[in-house]
C-alpha cells in the first residue's frame, strides 16, 4: 500500500423513509437559504419535488430553485448558480438528481465562495479553498458523486469536459433511497451501471504494492454486480436490484476500495474527451473505450487482468498462457456489456474518425495519463481507432 | 438492506512517515493539554514513545501521562483518567497501543465529560452525550477501534466485561504505521487475527435481507486474512502481511462491511463473559467460541454458513446436502484456526465447567443475545459446555 490520508465526512442515509425522517433535520444544520438544483423535471414526475419541497417548506426554508442541469452539466449552468447563490446569500445547496445534477451542485458550492470564475478550479489554475455546504438526494446509480469530493463539469463553448477533486465539496449529507431510481430507463441505467464498473477498474488497475484486501474488495463488487445488472435490465422496477446497484455505485467511489492504491484513470480522461466533443452518454463511453484500453495495456498489465479474469469472470487458468487468461477476461467483459445493452463501439453513436486528433489532443491536455502505463497522444489516438468498430 | 445512517469522521493515516508529518498537526487542532495513555511500555522498548513525545514537545503540548492499561482494560484505570483530565483540564486524550489502550482511551474521554461515574454508559444507564477529542496511535492489529466508536471496559469488581458505543467516541484521527506492530509477539499476533475474523463473522451473520456487497465484501476480508495470516505467523517481522493484517482490522469494524446489515454479535458476548471470569485474551476466546456457536446455530444460519464454506472455504458442494456443506466449512475454520496456533478449547487455558453458569448468566444480563438465533441462558451454557474441550 501507499502511504494514505482518508477521511469521508458525508453524512450518508439509505433506504425508505430517511428523507422524511431526516432531511429537514439534516438541512437546518446549516441554515434557511437553500438553493434547489434538479435536472430535467423527472422528480416532478414522479412526486420527489413535491416531497422536498414540502418538508424544506416545513422546515421555514426559503428555497430558490434551479432546473435543467444537463446529463453533461454545463459551465453555463453552473455560472448561474454561483450567482444566484452570491446574490441571495444561499447557505445549502441541496442537489436533487443523478451525478450530474450533484457534480454541478459541487461546482456551484465552491464557485459561491470564489472570487474569480470557479472554471478556474477545473483547468488546474487554482484550488478550492471553501465552499458552501452542499446536501445532495439521489435519483440515479452510476457516479459516486453522493460520497465523494469529485465534481466533472463541461465547457461546450470550448469542448473540455474537466473534473476536479476537494475535501471541500463532499457533500454533508446524502439520502440515498432506491425507490428514487425505480424510473429510471433502461439505457440510463445501464450507463449507471458500466460507469460503476469503470470506477472499480481504475482503482483496480492500481500501480501501488501490497493492495491484496483492495483488490479482493474491488472483485466483490464486480460480482456483485454482473450478478444484478441482468435481472435489473431484464425488469427494471426490481427494487432490490435497483437497491444493490445504488449501493455498488455509492461503494465503489467514495474512497473505500481505493485506500492506498494509485488508481490508473487513463480511460476516465479518454472518455471524457470523447464526450466533451460529441456530448454522449459517459456510461456509453467507458463501455466503448475499457475493453480496448485493457487490450492496448495487457503487456503492463498482465498478471492484473488475468487474476480478474480469473477471479471475476470465471476464467479457467488452466492450460492457458498468462496472457491468453488476461485476454480471455476481456472477452467475457465485452460479452457481458453487451448483454446488458452496452453500446459497442463508437460507430453505434455515428461517430467516425474526423476527431480522433482532436479527442486524443484534449485527453492528454494536462500531460500524459494513466498509471499502469503512461499514456502519451499518439496511445490515446490507438486506443481511439480502436473503439471505431 | 436495512435502512441505515452512516457516518464515520475518523480521520485515518496509514503508513510509514505519517506521524512525523501529521501528528503535530492533528493534536494541535484540539489543544495543548494531552492525556498520553499507553500499557505496559513496550511503546518504549522500540522507540515510540520517544517519537511521540518529542513530536509533542516540540509542538508545546503540556503532557500527562497514564501508563499500565491492561490488556482487558480495567475501571479503576478508567477512573484514574478520568480524574486526572478533570483535575488537569486535559483538552485532548492521546492512546497509543493497541484496541485495549484505545477503548481505555474512549472511556477516559466519555468520563471526562460526564457528572457521574462512566461505568452507567456501560451499564445502559446513561447515553453519552459529549466527550473529550480523542486521537489514536495504534500498535496492534486487532479490534479496529481505531476507526469505529465502540469501547470494550472490565469491571473487575464486578467481574463484568461490557461493552458500548457512541458516535462521540470515534478518534478525530488515527495513525497506523504496520512497522509499529512488527515487535508484536506471536499469541498477540494470532489473536489478534482470530479477533479480526470474528468481527467479519459477527457482520456476516446478519439478519437483513439483500445484502449481496456486503457478503462479498465479508468473504474479501476473510480470504485475504486466510492468505496473509499463515505467511505472518510464520514469519513475524513481514511488513507487507504485517500492513495487511492491519488494514483488514481496520475494515472489519469501521462500518463498511456492516452498512444496512444486522450482525449477530452473540459470540462477542459469551466470549466477553469468559474473560470478565478469567481474564483470557479475548482473540483466544473468540476462536474457542466461533465454531461451537456456528455449530449451535447451523439449523438457522444453514444458507449463510454454506455460502461462505464454498466461497471463503473452498469447500466443494457437489453431492453434498447445505448442511454437509455448512458443518465442513466450520471444520475447515477450526482447521485454519489451529494451524495458526490459536487455542482449541477451554481446557487450553485450565478452565473447567465450574463457573458455566455464572458466565452464561454474565452473557445474557441486558436479555437475550444474537439475531441468528435468540440465545438464552441455557443455549450459552450449551454452548459454553462445547467450548470445554
Amino acid at each position: 500500500m501507499n502511504p494514505f490520508r482518508f477521511h469521508n465526512p458525508t453524512v450518508l442515509y439509505y433506504g425508505a423513509g430517511q428523507i422524511e425522517s431526516y432531511l429537514a433535520e439534516e438541512v437546518k444544520k446549516y441554515g434557511r437559504k437553500v438553493l434547489l438544483l434538479y435536472g430535467g423535471g423527472s422528480i416532478k414526475r414522479f412526486g420527489l419535488y413535491d416531497k422536498v419541497t414540502g418538508i424544506l417548506r416545513e422546515a421555514g426554508c426559503q428555497v430558490f430553485e434551479l432546473s435543467g442541469v444537463e446529463p453533461n452539466p454545463r459551465l453555463t449552468t453552473v455560472h448561474k448558480g454561483v450567482d444566484l447563490c452570491k446574490r441571495e446569500g444561499v447557505e445549502l445547496v441541496l442537489a436533487v438528481g443523478g451525478g450530474s445534477v450533484l457534480d454541478a451542485g459541487k461546482a456551484i458550492a465552491a464557485g459561491a465562495k470564489y472570487d474569480g470564475d470557479m472554471w478556474n478550479f477545473y483547468l488546474r489554475k487554482d484550488r478550492v479553498q471553501a465552499a458552501l455546504p452542499l446536501g445532495t438526494i439521489l435519483t440515479l446509480a452510476a457516479t459516486g458523486s453522493e460520497m465523494n469530493g469529485n465534481t466533472v463539469v463541461t465547457n461546450w463553448e470550448t469542448k473540455e469536459k474537466l473534473g476536479m477533486g476537494s475535501p471541500h465539496l463532499y457533500p454533508r449529507f446524502s439520502f440515498c433511497d432506491p425507490a428514487n431510481t425505480l424510473t429510471v430507463p433502461r439505457d440510463q441505467t445501464v450507463y449507471g451501471i458500466v460507469d460503476i464498473m469503470s470506477h472499480v477498474f481504475e482503482n483496480y488497475f492500481s500501480t501501488a504494492p501490497n493492495t491484496p484486501l483492495q483488490e479482493r474488495m474491488a472483485e466483490g463488487l464486480l460480482l456483485t454486480i454482473m450478478e444484478t445488472a441482468p435481472r435489473l435490465v431484464e425488469r427494471l422496477d426490481d427494487l432490490e436490484a435497483r437497491e444493490t446497484i445504488m449501493y455498488c455505485g455509492t461503494m465503489a467511489l467514495n474512497g473505500m476500495i481505493s485506500m492506498g492504491t494509485a488508481g490508473d484513470w487513463a480511460t476516465h480522461a479518454i472518455e471524457h474527451a470523447i464526450s466533451a466533443v460529441y456530448d454522449i452518454p459517459h456510461g456509453g463511453g467507458l463501455a466503448i473505450v475499457f475493453p480496448r484500453w485493457m487490450e492496448y495495456v495487457a503487456g503492463e498489465a498482465e498478471g492484473k487482468l488475468a487474476q480478474l479474469a480469473v477471479r471475476v469472470f470465471g476464467v479457467d487458468p488452466a492450460g492457458k498462457s498468462q496472457r491468453d487468461t488476461a485476454l480471455e477476461g476481456v472477452r467475457r467483459l465485452r460479452e457481458f456489456l453487451r448483454s446488458i445493452g452496452a453500446p459497442g463501439s463508437l460507430a453505434d453513436y455515428g461517430i467516425g474518425d474526423e476527431n480522433i486528433a482532436l479527442m486524443a489532443e484534449k485527453a492528454v491536455q494536462f500531460g500524459p495519463i494513466g498509471r499502469i502505463r503512461k499514456l502519451e497522444k499518439d496511445d490515446v489516438e490507438q486506443i481511439l481507432r480502436a473503439c471505431l468498430k
